[in-house]
């Protein structure tokens, strides 16, 4: 604890809050800035004013701090509205993610974490738990109020529309790994909605 | 080259074609037994009865190799049929597309390729070219004789329906990290096909 780099009051005085504060808004800044080999508990204690066995005690490792720290740190651009009109906050919340792994140049640290998180079962357990099923239920909680209006056929799958919009934008960056920008997104609601097949009620089919 | 793993002519007699169906062989068998870790140049090139010398010259890492021995190993169990009922043709090839990743076992080879290959650049493009991209194109053959056929509608995007179907499998093994089964694939190709929203002119809607 070198105590220089974060101003702070005495040793010992700031709540335990406003520490996990402070190291997730590090932990986040340096992942977003340096990718996930930059995040250590060494560096973070470092920047967040904190000691490296508090980071120890709360953490079981960097990487689970860097899958908490992405949660918390994305949650405010990642955040999903209700304005009624369910293709339009689809469509805005997926460009907002798709912004945020693009131009906000999240997509290279989201990419090593979700990488290192296949070959390390301790990190795989902490980002699923601490990034990838929280979000999922955020997004559940938008698709159940349109569910709730009537705006979902009957019997829809809930998970599989998750799957089907933000699984398709992970399919792109880290299957394919080819370029893709948030014109993505309306293309992906649309087709989520309305399905790919020709109607055969249509007029002219 | 020790010679002894693999029963062959003479050195240097086989012709380049068979030299490389066995390296692949090896290769695709031992990522599915033992995983990423297990393909070295040296294990394949022993368990092929090649020499190391001619896996440097063909693959530029054996992350490389790994990813080609895969596409070629389940090119079989992987093949798109055409039965003339798309939605049941989809199904087929995602539920052993499923299979392939749970009961088969490759799931973990395919996490760990996919996961190195976000931490290492080189496997990344090896894994994008030789297997990724190759499969897709596949799979857009598939899609655009359906189109032509008009069972899909006016302007669909043939790339976000790959993303929809396959992608969205990709995302509970890679990013959910959760287990699924075979009978994600009809709920996939259903809701792909078909929509999630409520049709308007439905009855009763």
């Amino acid at each position: 604890m070198t105590g220089h780099q974060a101003p702070r009051r005495g040793r010992g005085r700031r709540p335990a809050a406003e520490v996990r504060a402070s190291v997730l808004e590090a932990a986040g800044r340096v992942l977003l800035e340096e990718g996930l080999p930059a995040v250590t508990f060494d560096r973070i204690a470092r920047e967040a004013g904190s000691s490296k066995m508090t980071l120890y005690k709360w953490w079981p490792s960097p990487g689970a701090l860097a899958a908490e720290a992405y949660f918390a740190g994305s949650e405010e651009a990642l955040d999903f509205h209700d304005s009624g009109d369910l293709a339009a906050d689809l469509t805005a919340q997926l460009t907002a993610f798709v912004r945020l792994l693009t131009v906000a140049g999240a997509g290279r640290p989201v990419s090593e974490l979700i990488g290192a998180a296949q070959l390390d079962p301790e990190l795989g357990r902490a980002w699923s738990e601490s990034y990838a099923l929280p979000r999922r239920e955020l997004a559940r909680v938008r698709l159940r109020i349109a569910r709730d209006r009537g705006e979902l056929r009957e019997g829809v799958d809930l998970d599989v529309m998750v799957d089907q919009l933000w699984g398709a934008v992970y399919h792109r960056m880290l299957v394919l790994r080819v370029p893709f920008d948030e014109t993505l997104a309306p293309r992906l609601v649309d087709q989520a909605l309305h399905g790919a097949a020709r109607r055969e009620a249509e007029p002219g089919a």
